[in-house]
């Protein structure tokens, strides 16, 4: 059980009036997600538990005695609605921790959010996990916790800084918030029976715990045979035609509206005439800092969905007690007796600008500010520098051709980027020139991208070329790169490749860029690599100084120039990605070989 | 997880048409619970389970390779419904033993049915329990078993067969297809954190399991008390405005329709204006062999639901998904990949008669006939005779009256039923003739009635007198008699008492009738003295035959005068009622003196 109140006996005493509250929230507009009405009501607290609710929406003149409380709230007629689950969420892609992103989304009325810490196990492994897991702990705010399912995301073509087998997965599922294995994205493992991820799925299920999918167009007898293996969610919906599809299939969708990739409109379109949306929940997916404190978090999402054409009631309850339900989690998304005292009182219900958030019945925001504090705490792995990257040199940036370019001249794969905004990529035979036996792109449109293993005990480096990438000049490189999270670099010349990898070793991890050989800018994410010590608001002054740092080398994508990089590396984004062993067909699942001969 | 494929790789690669299906049901119209839509398709099943449905509800003019079996069944056009859910239901008061229960309830399209086994517990104890589970073990549809919570019922009140504290509840959730605790009916002891009830309680949800309700009135604080306590279902909702209450609180809210409490018009009449029914379901609680015979099962309480004016396929809906996700139940209730292939094909979903009932992907029942072959077992405790009495003599059935008696006349407490139909009582203090020292009825309205307790270790006998039972003349006794079930007879005349006492204990239990020294009818219940050996319909003929013997002594009760006694001795019921320790206050919860001094 994930939400239970801890002494269901005093609980039900504070029901009866046999002891006091210890808040009661007055004159609140409640929004019932089980009946979806709305009416009047004054709400009795308990030990972070909603004791009793006093109202009387038929008008039938109940007398009874008021709910007893030293501490009350008033709510002067404002809107309270359950406090806002995201059902799919990474931490790391806020490169805040767990406890500075529970300062920044509180305010906005998320109280609980279904973490996926993939990226930090691909880093760090178990302890990453466990770290993620501890340093969301005692917050006010409920971080929920799932096991990657697919670390490395896939094997054999990557090498990232952890493995986790069945093994791994059963000792992390007894970790307290564990609820569920996280997004089962290497699909095709699933459905061809592949041994690692049965196994996986096998040893979650035992436990009768959730499941989440993952599964980006999968159709027809492909998506059957998904949802037969177990996987029963889906955030990664992108057409109406499937979002239809897979809710007729049973599937949850959890619409999306990430920073970057906006789904909630395009799946209303595809579901909006449905009679039922028990199945559709919300979430943010991957949200970044400036995002957070501009727009907000969950709320924004539910914004969206109502802008959109979805009833309020509707959008409230989607984004909340439909995702309780989805992760099995008896107690929550609901304002009832039994269930945990997690409420937002807000003025509109299309604005959705939190007065007040409540979680466990204690008021930890208001008028966009947090009141809760959040104690600091030290971790023994956010002082350690997990780049393991031996010392670097400038030649280990050039190319070296095959003896047999003797003519100035080589035949090679490029990757080439569909346009400068899509991650898409296509592979295709290129004419390059050389010089002093090393590949020479000095005059060309092309650049070098490398992709360096920076996890112990590996020495891998994966050579490319890719065109369209959209840097006009100079180098960028990162170590938050998706999935497996090396350092990964796309650049001119070998000299700003060296700057910028010096530069983000230094730092522990991180982004950084360089011109003309001097480092632009850094952002440090010493913390794995991906994440900083930074609080919301420092973090974001810092991405943008990062992103127009960006944008002066030609990145001048529109949503967040700081992904470009980052998504060169993830091999499981058609058609062809980089990895620390070269260049990988992501289709074939195979590593293709730079030089043709 | 309750119910699961066995072999998920094998079903996945049925879904991709690896390997063929064992049955694809073709030209259905199918009803899809996750979206409200209804849509033509062919149904691929594999090993129980659906693997793919192949369907075009957008008319894409998808191109899929037909789905390959050997076996295929024409649905000809006809609705496929999920297979129907009981949400709750007692095989006991039907007196069929659990397969013949299957054997009536299957050519209904009932495929799951949640079932208490309280009464037999009350007699047989944990025993009994395990009877239930292994009698319904390999049956053509799903019992489903909760332990039940309250043996016996009102605790120093009773005297039943059994205890059932915190270890023998957690000994039986170890079994099979147990899914959690049985309606928890002592809500007095639950709200006033009744040791026995809490940690039963906290048993059941330490393993996260089903906590199944019982709040008949409860409202208000007393309402919230209980669901703070924890089991949030309720199948005893009479009134529309309870059922709007219950419902905004987060309850489930398992409408009944048994064959003497119709609660279905009344509830729906409640909520019918909400703008969800997460929470609405169905059931049949207490259903007689003559009422499944005729009108059916299941699909009788939605035919009633849609007739009440809810929406067809709301109303499959909350006889299938809703109480699946009530239970906890994943792939269970819903036609898609990975659910169990639990099915009903009908030609109307008004009329819901079954053209064909599918469990398990096999036919299992056509035209209303089964079609599966149930096969037959012996079970040690159904050769058992469970009436523990010493031998009865005429004098027993006399009550004494004290010595202070000697004018003829004595004051006694008498239980005044408030009409011939009511189950409801009062008490009142009446002047009742003496003679030879005994209470003399042999010129009044009034009857005596004995409860003899009939349970291994007891001899026990309560006696009391009853105004306005309804009999003019003659004895008439049960064993069937709530929630003990000890022998329980209301009577003329000593003599008449004993004929009825002698013959129901020859049949080792029963219900039976007498007049003028002769017994008219037996209906014997050898099974615990709860159940006959007998076929529903052979059943039905005794039961009948039973029913008109009754009405002779005056029992003119429209629905069923079987019922009449056996309600007498349970303690549950306002205001007075009888057990084998006398007249109960059920109010006080205290035993009553019959003579006032």
């Amino acid at each position: 059980m994930i939400v239970k109140p801890r002494d269901r006996r005093a609980l039900t005493e504070a029901a009866l009036g046999k002891r006091p509250c210890d808040l009661v929230i007055k004159n609140a507009r409640i929004v019932n997600v089980f009946t979806g009405e709305i009416y009047n009501g004054n709400v009795g607290i308990y030990d972070g538990f909603i004791a009793h609710i006093q109202c009387d929406p038929d008008n039938l003149n109940i007398s009874e005695k008021e709910l007893q409380s030293e501490y009350s709230y008033d709510a002067k007629g404002k809107y309270l609605i359950p406090g806002f689950i995201d059902a799919h969420a990474h931490v790391e892609s806020t490169m805040m921790t767990p406890r500075h992103l529970a300062e920044a989304v509180i305010p906005h009325g998320t109280t609980t959010m279904v973490t996926d810490p993939h990226e930090i196990a691909n880093v760090c492994g178990t302890e990453g996990v466990r770290y993620m897991h501890e340093n969301s702990s005692n917050l006010p705010m409920r971080q929920l916790i799932l096991i990657p399912s697919c670390v490395p995301a896939v094997p054999g073509l990557e090498n990232s800084g952890a493995v986790f087998l069945e093994k791994e997965v059963r000792e992390l599922l007894d970790l307290d918030r564990v609820i569920g294995l996280a997004e089962v994205m290497d699909f095709l493992g699933v459905i061809n029976n592949d041994e690692r991820m049965i196994s996986i799925i096998k040893a979650v299920e035992e436990r009768n715990l959730f499941l989440e999918g993952h599964a980006p167009f999968l159709s027809g007898r492909e998506l059957s045979a998904y949802l037969c293996a177990g996987p029963n969610s889906d955030h990664e919906c992108t057409v109406s035609q499937e979002a239809r599809e897979k809710m007729r299939s049973g599937m949850y969708i959890d619409a999306r509206e990430s920073s970057i990739t906006k789904n909630v409109k395009t799946i209303l379109d595809g579901v909006k005439n449905f009679r039922y949306f028990d199945t559709l929940t919300l979430c943010t997916d991957d949200r970044e800092p400036e995002d957070i404190l501009s727009v907000g978090h969950m709320n924004d999402v539910v914004r969206k969905a109502v802008s959109c054409g979805l009833h309020p009631i509707d959008a409230v309850k989607c984004s909340t007690i439909n995702v309780a339900r989805e992760i099995g989690a008896k107690n929550l998304g609901a304002i009832a007796p039994g269930y945990a005292a997690d409420m937002v009182l807000t003025e509109s219900l299309e604005e959705l600008v939190p007065s007040a958030v409540f979680f466990g019945g204690k008021l930890v925001a208001e008028e966009g500010r947090l009141t809760a504090v959040i104690e600091n705490m030290e971790f023994m792995l956010e002082k350690e520098n997990t780049i393991y990257i031996d010392d670097l040199k400038v030649e280990d940036f050039k190319i070296k051709t095959p003896c047999s370019a003797s003519d100035g001249k080589v035949k090679a794969r490029v990757i080439c980027y569909k346009d400068f905004n899509s991650s898409e990529t296509d592979i295709q035979i290129e004419e390059l020139p050389v010089k002093d036996g090393y590949v020479d792109l000095s005059n060309s449109e092309l650049k070098y991208a490398v992709v360096i293993n920076r996890h112990k005990g590996f020495d891998t480096k994966g050579y490319g070329i890719v065109r369209n990438f959209g840097t006009h000049f100079g180098a960028v490189g990162s170590t938050v790169s998706h999935d497996s999270h090396n350092l990964t670099i796309v650049y001119d010349n070998p000299e700003n490749a060296f700057e910028v990898a010096r530069s983000i070793m230094e730092g522990g991890g991180g982004i950084s860029c360089a011109k003309d050989g001097k480092v632009l800018e850094t952002l440090a994410l010493p913390i794995g690599g991906l994440m900083s010590h930074k609080s919301c608001s420092l973090l974001a002054e810092d991405a943008d100084r990062m992103k127009r740092a960006l944008r002066t080398l030609g990145l001048t994508q529109k949503e967040n120039p700081l992904l470009r990089i980052a998504t060169l590396a993830l091999p499981v984004i058609p058609k062809v990605k980089m990895s620390d062993l070269g260049m990988v067909d992501v289709l074939e699942q195979k590593i293709l070989e730079m030089f043709v001969l």
